[in-house]
């Protein structure tokens, strides 16, 4: 099973992200919003996006998408601060952060195969 | 001067975005958000878009960025429904939504070049 991770420095963004996700796939692929500051305000926090990744423990494989600058590096600490064996399953992956999470959510119902649902979000 | 105008299923994602252009460039370029439907559910309406995209008239140029699927319909049959000298103003921009458009609005803090604004977004 996939867990989509989503990173951006609005909370807004990335809570409409998994909205729009949940409502496609009738809440069938785990999506988690890590967007904005631990309390909601525009900002990345490493520890917040580390919980929130440390949340789809129970997947085989966790994607990350991110928006851009410092979700970016935000991202990239918490992978630091997770435990190996969870950092292991995660992959930031490159690609637009709406369409690419939405188009990876989709895919990952039609295949478990990583390099078919990221073939997808290259294509997009 | 120009104007952006996003468009997405979802009215937090579109909102988000506004939220984040305008945190990031000062309240000075005019980020519309055009998402969801006239009472913020989820779906798109072309005569909500119209409507947003109107609210861009002072604006030289207006730049609509969309996510996918009828996001892309919506906004050209809004962009139909438009009167001709709004509408001549109008470009639809292929790229990614949250990054496509925050790219573009900070270019066009930069220049008025609208080439040099889609050089960046197709950059990112």
């Amino acid at each position: 099973m996939y867990g989509i991770v989503v990173v951006s420095h609005s909370k807004k963004i990335t809570d409409g992200i998994v909205e729009l996700i949940n409502e496609m796939t009738h809440n069938s692929v785990k999506t988690i919003s890590a967007g904005g500051t631990e309390d909601g305000r525009l900002g990345t926090s490493a520890t917040f996006i580390m919980e929130q990744i440390n949340s789809c423990v129970d997947c085989n494989r966790i994607l990350i998408f991110c928006d851009m600058g410092s979700s970016i590096l935000s991202s990239e600490t918490a992978l630091e601060l997770l435990e190996p064996e969870v950092r292991k399953k995660c992959i930031m992956v490159d690609g637009p952060i709406v369409e690419g999470a939405f188009v990876a959510a989709v895919q990952s119902m039609v295949t478990d195969e990583l390099d078919e649902i990221l073939r997808e979000v290259k294509n997009i």
